[in-house]
């Protein structure tokens, strides 16, 4: 199941993926899922304190100027004070999406474009983060805690049959131009102190359901989306059948524990990331449209 | 014109300040300004090539790993290839939002809450860019360009007569809640290669009007959304009247051409910042979906 | 024992603090402890990789271009190739000298200077590590391990009787500008897995013995030089007795093992620290010349 | 004149080059230049402020804790307070050594190395700044400033007949192991404003004067060392032979004004630079001793 890929499906030059199934006529439709207007983040909090995996540099954030400074006599000129900071950030920290920069096999990224765009110098001159077009479309919310009664074990693997009753719970049929969110419990389990190792997550077999539902984007509450570790002879299957063959961005570190409690599976889901130039991912503060 | 200060107003731990002008019924109506679905991204190109004023520090992108590493022979373990960068970022570059904690006078930063929350170490521990509720609402582009007939002189103050002038052309009146987006051209005209100095901008009088009219956020395409530079005697006055007195944020930097080119004055306004933890302002990529 | 202060002994502007004590007859007396001319570095590897409590930043370095650029097509004129790169360091990790604006008590800084100069946006103002007048003097190196039989035991202190006994193996008197090196084996022992805590280092009683005895320096094999935890009622005493009152600057993190190997007490000892304008430490790579 | 190369000359897994030259008794017949005991530093002042060429990233200081914080109301326990802070550099602004994994031509670096080495996250597996072994060997002044009557006029190239014109004023016969250090007056003259372009410096034909006497180091008070730009055909050919061929590290920036105004031509000079792991260069505060 699933096509081979999604590569020329939207021309020689894309570099928007899945995103470009969802177009003004699908954002339309989807906004008739408000019916609170209750709007809720799904981000977890970023930057210093957002854990990371070890392997991944820490954020920190220095203050450049602060209320330190005029308790020590520095001039407020008509009273007028400011505090600025810089953060740092690993693009692939706290709650991000992956560009299409972010993984591929062999020579050439999502779309055919050469790998020899991501550098050092320029970074990725193709499928930068920049390149991720906002998006306002459905979101459907796959709660695997509220169906298992609790979070999913280690290495759970997430196949097309929990979607399949995921969309059964959520009483819709799946649409081309899906925000697919999956809960399973991991960031709530581990509390934001593991990572890849041993997580529950999509299986290959997941991942090749969405894409033959022509899902716009996929999101989970864990750190990498798929099931680790990776089946024997695989590596990160999913992040090459999703970024790589069909160009679905993903969503990781999710924080969706407040909308489960919502008790809605179907919303407006919003997709705004900060066009970083060059960039192989960006962090996001999803939304949700109650 | 307008209340002395929101202190107070919301109680006297609110950290929220003008967003908490929107709840979820404002939200459901804006929804309604919806007309196409369209999306647009109201941010500019974000991280390295952005512009600063020389006194912050420009952002850099690292590329932690990259497709260079493979064409030298790194491992890619079943195929699987990645890259990853890290980014560095002054929090007042670029598209972005001030927290409340950026700016005040005197020893009391909005709502009461003591400057000494600001410091090195911790950062804001008070209305720090976590503290920006999301919020779904409706905005009204003011484009002073297409009043003038072309992007406004250096030092231009924009007063209440064009914010009124600006909501008639928009055939809306003022409402609770609602997000003002000013259009100066500044960005337009200087390519953003200028900042601060001699940027037309919102007068005191203007930024009175609006919160007499208790907007929820204003944003501008210039560096520092007021006039510059400020009138004798006073400094960065609509800065401490918006942030400081009344807690509106303020959004600077906007990419204001292709909404205004749409013809859309009335929309709805998608505001998402990431919760950088202690930060005086976030990164963030407006939208507005017509 | 010991002078109350320094504060004034060297005029009332003085940043240098004890390496006032080098003077250029000093240094050409210190050139004949001289024997091999064997020149060894006392520097741990610095940067990534270096071991920082955990409340520090720990350190990155950024490749801005390298081969692997060229691997994919990066011009190289004429067959000319770089590589480059950017490091971030915390100024307290790996092998480092503390400048004298480092630690104080009150108010003020060593010498009466206001601590009022040391801020965010400017850093230090007065006594910042560019003030740290390299010096070329006599080192002694203080044996503990060799003393002991075996690295320290943790948290035990070092008094002026172990200093003597140490000058004693050496076979010299303390001399005015004397650097002293104390080993006591914890990074031998901890594998640089541990830092302040329960190290063994110097007392405030040996402090005073080295200022009675008017060294220029002090550094040693842990992370504080002093041993912890101190002693009740007190916190980092000896910080405050060199650094503060008697600005002796300390150099942590030493690498002693090669030395001590080598049999010499005595040898000519250089400091270079990089002027760091405005930090409070800076990485230093002394050396021994046997 | 010169070697085709040193590649072999200290054995195939050499990492240190022309450093290699400075042995034990090149250091004790070194010390003998001293007679006053004076030291110098021929560091510029390091980290913010220190300038960069456009393509670098500038250098930033972060105060991660500092007397601001006390004053509103930091603990400092038994009064006990200390400032802190994090700095970033480029290992190639300010007073810095170029590491022989800098520059190369072709797929091997210094010594047949593979290039394929020098990767973005491992950094330079080979010839890093933790290489450079530190040195104290005999420095010779050319003092081509003195020599001109005024700084060199631009793109000025420094040949054999000057380097050996050098000497004569030194009155000394080059001898393996020498540092040389030229003058040009190129600091002085653009006052840290100006970069490579059009900067006076060593041509080839004096670069391979000095490999021919065997030098260990080559500095300059100019950005790169050699004349900029680089003769037609040729790009950074002075950068490939001494750094490339022969494995003569460059020091760059120096500061020559007070030494060359001490009239000592030859001196006793240190090395010491911070041995940066996997870093192509390093920040480093050479010595001389009058």
């Amino acid at each position: 199941m699933g096509t081979e890929s999604n590569w020329g499906r939207w021309g020689l030059d894309d570099e928007i993926g899945a995103l470009n199934l969802v177009d003004a006529s699908t954002t339309l439709a989807a906004l008739r899922a408000a019916e609170t207007g209750q709007v809720l983040s799904l981000a977890q909090p970023a930057g210093p304190g957002a854990g990371v995996p070890p392997h991944r540099n820490k954020s920190a954030r220095y203050m450049d100027r602060n209320a330190g400074d005029y308790a020590l006599g520095a001039r407020s000129p008509d009273g007028f004070r400011f505090a600025e900071d810089t953060v740092t950030l690993s693009t692939h920290s706290g709650t991000h999406v992956d560009a299409l920069s972010h993984a591929w096999s062999g020579e050439e990224l999502y779309n055919a474009h050469s790998a020899a765009n991501v550098r050092s110098t320029a970074g990725a001159k193709r499928l930068g983060a920049e390149k991720l077009r906002p998006v306002v479309t459905r979101g459907v919310l796959i709660d695997l805690v509220e169906a298992h009664g609790a979070p999913l074990d280690p290495s759970t693997p997430i196949d097309a049959e929990h979607l399949i009753a995921g969309y059964e719970m959520a009483a819709v049929e799946p649409s081309a131009g899906d925000a697919v969110l999956i809960r399973t419990g991991w960031w709530e389990r581990s509390h934001g102190n593991e990572y890849f190792d041993l997580e529950p997550g999509l299986s290959l077999d997941g991942a090749q359901w969405l894409v033959a539902h022509d899902v716009a984007l996929v999101g989970a509450d864990n750190y990498a989306v798929e099931v680790q570790p990776s089946p024997a002879g695989t590596t990160f299957p999913v992040h090459l059948h999703l970024l790589h063959r069909h160009g679905v961005p993903l969503i990781e570190n999710l924080a969706l524990a407040e909308l489960a409690a919502s008790g809605r599976k179907v919303f407006v889901f919003v997709f705004a990331p900060i066009p970083l130039q060059g960039s192989t991912g960006s962090p996001v503060t999803p939304l949700a449209i109650l």
